[in-house]
Parts: structure tokens; sequence; C-alpha cells
């Protein structure tokens, strides 16, 4: 399985799990909804309830002290030859709407439209101005019976 | 909703997501199943194929060097009013089962005997002698609506 087929996969699922590390290692994992846009992962700081502002949650401040993140889709089925996961590995940062605005409006732009394509539930909570991008260093994939893993060089930030 | 609550609602889960970290601040992660026992979670270092030993793997390697883990249990829905997750913080270790004939025998094989119950698969698959036993410090529930935090002390290794 190659690259472009494991983010195949990825880009197909709606829900995924990211997690982040504190700087003294405690790691800290929320599932997420995402879109993937020019080999990244765009992951919305949403509308969904929070008790805090979307700055005060743990992965925005975690990843604002280390950007290093592990991000995984799987499929779990009581027929255990049906397992399979893909494991994504990269570095995340905090992108802006208004701070993209000189650089990649565009960009974030799309992601929008591309998040209310995927998520119908966006035409009820607000998708928010701001995202966690993930540039994808390297990406595994398991299944029963297969296991590889393939190498990507770092995508542009 | 109170500590025992959050632990009947993780007993209840067939999958969970597992996330440790490097030294070097990477995190990673891993789905897996489990059982609780005593106010732990078991995850059982089984027979489901792998390239490398159970000493190798990454989940391993890391917990050795760190323990600090988060265990996450969640529920994605098209309808997100109906979304939840549950977060478990705790404190990682490795058992095996040579190791602890000692100390923890009975508590090793009720685990083994757990794991049988729940997973009728290991009636084809072996579940191996070693688990990842994962002290729980914190647990948090979130719901549309709902956030709330619960703080337990820490359980006996």
């Amino acid at each position: 399985m190659n690259f472009n087929q494991i983010l195949k996969i990825v880009k197909s699922e709606k829900v995924a799990r990211l997690a982040t590390a504190a700087p003294n290692l405690q790691p800290y994992l929320t599932p997420v909804v995402f879109v993937l846009y020019k080999n990244s992962i765009f992951i919305p700081l949403d509308h969904k309830p929070k008790s805090i502002s979307f700055k005060q949650l743990k992965r925005v401040k975690n990843i604002q002290r280390n950007p290093k993140v592990a991000f995984l889709v799987d499929n779990y089925n009581d027929d255990w030859k049906k397992l399979w996961f893909v494991l994504l590995i990269g570095n995340a940062t905090v992108v802006e709407k208004r701070e993209s605005e000189n650089n990649n409006h565009n960009d974030i732009r799309k992601v929008h439209d591309l998040l209310l394509e995927k998520y119908i539930q966006y035409s009820k909570v607000e998708t928010g101005t701001s995202y966690i991008k993930i540039s994808v260093l390297r990406g595994f994939h398991w299944g029963w019976g297969t296991k590889k893993q393939i190498n990507k060089k770092r995508t542009e930030n």
C-alpha cells in the first residue's frame, strides 16, 4: 500500500483520534473530525460544546509547546481478520483564519468548503475560524496479515 | 457522572485507543482491546499478527521509558448530539505472567478469564502472557452539553 492509498483510506473516514503530548511527557487523546487537503490534515476547532475557549484546550496548548502528534483512523470489527488501522505521524500547528488571510486564505476557505461538504452537521454547527493543521511526515498501515511502513518526506508547512 | 459510572461505560466498550509518548515527546497511538479489573485497565500483548516481538512494540518501549498514558473510548455518531467520549489518564506498566507468579498470579489469571469472556475471538487467538496495565489516575467524560472532570486517587500498582 503506497502513501496515496493510505491517504485515500484516511480521507474516507469520518472520525479519527488525535494524540498530543505535553512537555512533561503526558499524552492527551481526543476524537476529532477532519478533512484532508494538499496532503495535510485539518481539524476544525469548532463550536461543538466546550467548557473553555479553544485556546485553552489541552490539545492546542500541547501543540503550541510540542508540535509532534499522532493521528489514527481504524476499523474495529468482531471479525478480527477485518481489523485495520492507519497511523499518521506529523507536526501540527494551529492555523487561524485571521493570520492566514495574507498567505493562505484560499487554502483555509477551501478547507472550510471541504468540511461543509463532508459533514452535513456543519449546516447547524459553526466550524470556527481556527484549525489544527498536521503536516504528515510518515504513515503506517496495519491490517491482519499485513504491516507496512510508508515513509514520506515532510510536506511544506 | 461519578467515577464508577465512567468506568462502567469504559467496561462495556470493545475497542479503545491508547496513547503513549516517547522521551523525545513523539506521541504514539494504537487501537486496543482491553478488560477492566480492580479499577485498572489490562491490554493484552496478544498474538494478533505483528511483524516484531511485543517487547519491540513502540507502545511497550514508550511505556518502559515513560509510564504516562492516555486511554480513550468514544462514540462517533452522525447525530452529533449523541457524541461522547471518556478519557482516562494513568500510569502504565508491562506485567508479565512469569514475573507475576509470585505476587499477583491470581490477578493475571482473572484478567485472562475476563478477556476470554469478553472477546470470543480469543478462542482462536492466543492472549499472550503479557499485559499493559494502566493504573487510572483521572477520568474525564465529555458529551454534547456536558463536560465533567472526575478526579480519583491513584490505585495501587
